[in-house]
């Protein structure tokens, strides 16, 4: 009986010890402790480098920062599924590329048709329709897609550590914003119910949207053609527009987050880290020659800088939370 | 002493209706209960057209809508005084319109110089330096000009109804938004202290700017060239952009907010208003032949679709508050 006690005593310790900890699928260590530091930091109202909380804003990366970018992005793995499922309204797929690269699965030639191939596939695939029905058509890719290593759907592919950080640092007044490579209207399908940040605080690339009456109704159609590309120049130039001031904390994975890590690092007092993925064996490894999320030059930077570069395998108990 | 005591306990009571009423620069009429109205069903958790928190969404026209627009655009005036006191830098304006036409006063022919001549004089007044110096610039100018007809700096010229309508919309969990025609790097200036809106919720026109560094600065430059005008058919486009989600509030006050108004209108449950400038005394009083601010189709539209039209004469107690 004694012992029986003893044991639910302890269960419930740990229970607590594990709600107080705000992060707590962080291993201890140097990443861990920058983040909580940071925080207490710039929330102090006692400390010189106190900042009031509308100016508390962070910013994340999201392919590589907040979910998974293996082995292609998966929005990339959007775009072909959607090419499939057109082909039978585009016969002259067959035979055109890259769309006959998708259905043969010819990863190779796909590669090979590069960025020009790329943006045809997007094109064919994020256009022509309007924003409502875009945001349906992901949403049901997201339902029923499954990721080819993990068997699950992709947005279970998201950082159980890094959804931590997020609730922390919304707890201490921060507000959120996504700033991604990736589409802006394909991640506010599901940011919202994967991080926790609505619509309005997601940022990253888009097509140029035309406002129509068709019958009387209005719509907003989305037409063939690049409006922005929110990667390195590009996400301190969103950040400014869309936010209009400078972040105090940045989290990015690869050489295209370095301009949005230099800028956030101009702050009084900032905090710029760095997703370094080191765990082949629970996700990938991989950084200065991948041809996904290189991280080569912002690594170097991040030495010289002194920023958190984390260490995926060491740094983090879990990855996806199960 | 009976009667001290009666005038005492009557303006306590008046103090306490008036803190009471939200909107208490508002006379009782139709513009103030739709307003009042529209906000209890949407808040009210039993009602069929309840709204949750995070889909409150309340878009604002800024010139002519929330402060006032007359007899320029207040932005137009600031880019005249900056090419006034540029001016000594750049001796060939003396003889190249529309400089020339500035530096001499002569309105007709800067009139007749038209969107051509507009927009250079938005250039030289609003590229070439980094966001930095552009705000410090526009703060400046906010601190020391002043309107021609009241004598008083231009921020003062907000107009209080409208000013109450934000704060009774925020405390009713609305997020309010600014989406004007007017520059959005401009307008983040005041915006905040005017109106309690952050930058992050201000929307509007805006030039192209360039991530760059400068002897191993981060800095971010305007450069001559127009990125996005955010008028007419511009306006739902920047709400999908920065929002992403339909507003179910919007008010505007010409024919360039007419489609953010149709837009808003499709919402299930949506307030559409139109600030009708009808009080020459007080402000000014135009509609549908005037050059600035022309509110014609949208009258028009109003009264079709039954959408509030604030009759400012009629509905407010004040105009600028004092």
């Amino acid at each position: 009986m004694r012992y029986l006690f003893l044991f639910v005593a302890c269960a419930t310790c740990s229970t607590l010890f594990a709600q107080d900890d705000p992060l707590s699928s962080w291993n201890k260590g140097a990443s861990k402790s920058a983040i909580i530091k940071f925080v207490k930091v710039v929330t102090d109202e006692g400390s010189p480098n106190y900042v009031p909380p509308s100016q508390r804003i962070a910013v994340f990366d999201n392919d590589g920062t907040l979910w998974s970018e293996q082995p292609i992005y998966f929005q990339l793995q959007f775009a072909i599924d959607r090419v499939v499922e057109l082909a039978p309204q585009h016969p002259e797929w067959k035979t055109t590329q890259p769309f006959q690269a998708v259905l043969e699965k010819d990863m190779p030639t796909l590669i090979k048709s590069g960025k020009k191939g790329l943006l045809q596939l997007v094109m064919a695939s994020h256009a022509g329709m309007t924003t409502d029905e875009f945001s349906s058509t992901v949403a049901e890719w997201l339902k029923t897609a499954k990721h080819p290593r993990f068997n699950k759907a992709y947005s279970d592919l998201t950082y159980a550590p890094m959804k931590e950080v997020l609730v922390y640092l919304r707890e201490h007044g921060f507000k959120t914003y996504i700033v991604s490579g990736g589409g802006i209207d394909f991640m506010r399908v599901f940011a919202e119910k994967a991080y926790g940040i609505p619509t309005e605080q997601v940022i990253g690339s888009s097509i140029v949207t035309e406002f129509q009456m068709r019958d009387g109704q209005p719509v907003i159609v989305r037409k063939p053609e690049i409006d922005f590309i929110d990667d390195k120049e590009g996400k301190p130039v969103a950040i400014q527009h869309h936010i209009g001031r400078r972040p105090i904390a940045a989290f990015g994975n690869s050489d295209g987050d370095l301009q949005m890590l230099q800028w956030t690092n101009e702050s009084p007092k900032s905090l710029c880290v760095i997703v370094h993925h080191t765990d082949a064996d629970r996700e990938w490894a991989y950084d200065r020659d991948s041809h996904i999320g290189r991280l080569d030059q912002a690594l170097t930077e991040a030495e010289k800088n002194h920023w958190t570069v984390i260490d995926m395998k060491r740094d983090w108990t879990t990855i996806y939370g199960d």
